[in-house]
């Protein structure tokens, strides 16, 4: 039972609204999610954990406060999810993998804490791939469950999509973020490199690790960032009672349409999808630039592996020399090919970064966005893989911010996304942009139904 | 010849006065200058090559703005000489090396443009060790001709030292501007990491390559940090027309004398003009702490080569592989090093570096600044070294800001200095303390007189 009448189903805008004007209580809102988590979760497979207790409790507290107009700050009452990588208080933190022992948090991550502080309730903890690499998690795409949901924040994406919360924390290394909310029909939202604050969170390749967030809409995307941003606006705390303005999506001017290796290696549904979009931007007046990717672009995917390898294996060089069979397969042998990169090769891979940084930001600079597929195809029906991060890791390299939004659903019934890319700390832009595209697409079917 | 009234020996601040009141011409002081490179350096070697008639052309030009009282900065009129890795407009790079073709640089490095926008007379390039790393120059000590000047910033120093320039540019990687600083008896001053701007220079570990001064004075290093660091004061245009004061010097209260392993490698020599500076201190009521070093300490040597090796490999693989035998043996035997680095270890290397850079930064906030020797004893009676960088290299690791001030000369002869170390960013703090000993200390003898 999903019915629309259920706040679940509300965004996180609308919702906080309501709770604001009194129409809505966090616990009714924190139970209608666990009863969807309750009906669906066994088959679903997105949480590792829910804290009901907790969750409850801090829902009741959130409650007395609001009825004394006493209000934490825009998120009070909004239940969210927290990748299993990311440290809760008080629950344990597993990072999907026996490798390590489960550890009880004794604080927040950094931006659990300003979640917390800013009134959101966690109601407990998603399904992330082990360490957050592509070893496949036994979490099932909403849409289908023969679909994998994608990964590595395989389970904050599927129960995002599935209502069983409203908002979730992910992390992109390689495309953890972007892939699963496109495979899931939401939005997923990564901004710059060290955008958000990293404290709390256990390390891939903290060259690339960024905190993303997932919503169903890009106003809930716009909220979040709000609340996350390491440089928050001076005047944070007085949106303490009342919601900051919804940010006016903006219909960009000129776009950059990804010419070259994206679009040869995308299936004909996934250019389908872009052409559609691209052509409904132009119908209102937007110029459209194909332009191909710099010449650094060549070598950048092996680049990205190179660092990814070599700062994965170090992390874990004494746990897997302890005990390698703990180890799934394919991190495994990410481990193995990082313990054998030189310095030199390591060395090489970030100058490259630098200068296709370089590049990208001098072509980002000439358009509002750039816009390619956020993934090659919709989620493959197939749950030994979570598909492939190639369409998003050379972003997470460069550090620029990225959205993707939902566009329709494939032949399959599985959805297909867009995603933008904006130049370094244009997250506003970014947003704005994709608030406008979102309108514009028009996208409103939820798994399930 | 050197005698007294010569104007080069004056001090870059004294000089600065003279010229704007009019008793001094810059063609004169620039004259002087290379009058004394002509009498000295056949035996010296501290100059790759000297720009007569463009030192020339600059100093004429700038007296007659000087008659029309336009001034150009606070160095108006004052001689520099150029480390040999660093790009002057018009003049060679040849970084000391055959491993690549000498080059006429294109345009000044971005200090060099800094220098010379504040008045400063580029007098031509001084000899640098091979890429700036250990295989020894041609340039001797002038205190002692049979000592080496240490390096890799050997000329600059031995040039500064020896009047044949009033100040002179040169880079730290590992120890190159403290140890040839102490060594001829003069002050060297290596800002925060990142904290000159680096562009237009050979470099060696771009994490440590950090531009430099060389000055005989606290003071004239203190008006060349005004001009050249990184976030200049917004006022700097208003100190064309009229010269910043003099820093105050300020006595600190407390110092940290740095115990364990600096003490145990320093030489007797070293450490009595370290215990003889701290003992004047302690007279004058300063605090002298005397603390271990931290705990991530040990291996930071270690940590230190890893990385250089891995990046001075990195940037010379292409020219190394086409002909190994242009590289001196040292630096072939550093890059050889560098090529059988796993990522592994060089990622290690960086982390061990973040641990000690907070510990280090946690030490040094209870007091002014932390004392040692600057190099483990005075210039070697070798020439077919330049020294270790042992006492430098962790602090070039840490980023930290430090400068060595002479302190009485040896039983052979030539000068010892005392190093002191303050926290990231502190550099006016370090340069008040530095000012302020430098008055008890009062050395005031010159090399060749």
């Amino acid at each position: 039972m999903n019915t629309q009448s259920e706040p679940r189903n509300l965004t996180v805008y609308r919702a906080a609204e309501k709770l604001r004007r009194g129409e809505l209580t966090a616990e009714a809102l924190a139970t209608s999610c666990m009863e969807r988590i309750q009906a669906r979760d066994e088959e679903l497979q997105a949480w590792v954990h829910v804290d009901v207790d907790g969750a409850l409790k801090a829902a009741r507290h959130l409650d007395r406060e609001a009825r004394e107009q006493r209000w934490h700050g825009p998120l009070h009452g909004i239940p969210v999810g927290i990748k299993d990588i990311i440290d809760v208080e008080g629950l344990e933190t597993r990072g999907g993998t026996e490798a390590y022992p489960a550890r009880i948090a004794e604080a927040d991550a950094e931006a659990v804490d300003r979640l917390r502080k800013a009134g959101a309730v966690v109601l407990g903890k998603t399904v992330t791939t082990p360490l957050a690499y592509l070893d496949a998690p036994p979490t099932h795409n909403p849409w289908n469950l023969a679909h994998t949901p994608g990964g590595s924040s395989s389970g904050s994406a599927a129960a995002v999509a599935d209502r069983m919360c409203m908002a979730a924390l992910g992390t992109q290394t390689g495309g953890s973020v972007l892939r699963p909310a496109a495979f899931n029909g939401i939005v997923g939202f990564k901004p710059t490199y060290a955008g958000i604050p990293m404290a709390g969170i256990i390390p891939a390749a903290w060259q690339f690790d960024t905190l993303g967030t997932f919503t169903r809409r890009v106003e809930d995307a716009q909220l979040l960032w709000h609340v996350l941003r390491w440089e928050r606006p001076v005047d944070w705390q007085a949106t303490r009672n009342k919601l900051p303005p919804a940010a006016v999506p903006r219909a960009p001017s000129r776009v950059w349409r990804v010419r070259g290796f994206f679009e040869k290696e995308a299936e004909p549904e996934a250019v389908a999808a872009l052409d559609e979009v691209l052509s409904r931007m132009a119908k209102h007046g937007v110029e459209i630039v194909e332009g191909p990717l710099p010449e650094s672009f060549t070598g950048i995917h092996d680049a990205h592996i190179a660092i990814l390898s070599s700062e994965t294996a170090a992390f874990n060089l004494r746990a897997y020399e302890r005990d390698a069979s703990a180890f799934p397969p394919k991190l495994s042998m990410l481990i193995r090919d990082g313990l054998n990169v030189p310095a030199v090769r390591y060395v090489e891979a970030r100058r490259q970064r630098l200068l296709f940084q370089a590049e990208i930001d001098a072509l980002l600079a000439g358009v509002d966005v750039a816009a390619m597929p956020p993934a090659a195809g919709p989620a493959p029906r197939d749950l030994t893989t979570t598909g492939s991060a190639s369409f998003n890791s050379p972003w997470s390299l460069c550090g620029v911010p990225t959205i993707s939004i939902p566009v329709r659903l494939s032949e399959g019934g599985v959805p297909l996304g867009v995603q933008l890319i904006a130049r370094e700390d244009h997250e506003e832009a970014l947003l704005s942009v994709a608030g406008w595209l979102e309108s514009l697409i028009n996208f409103n079917q939820a798994p399930g139904e």
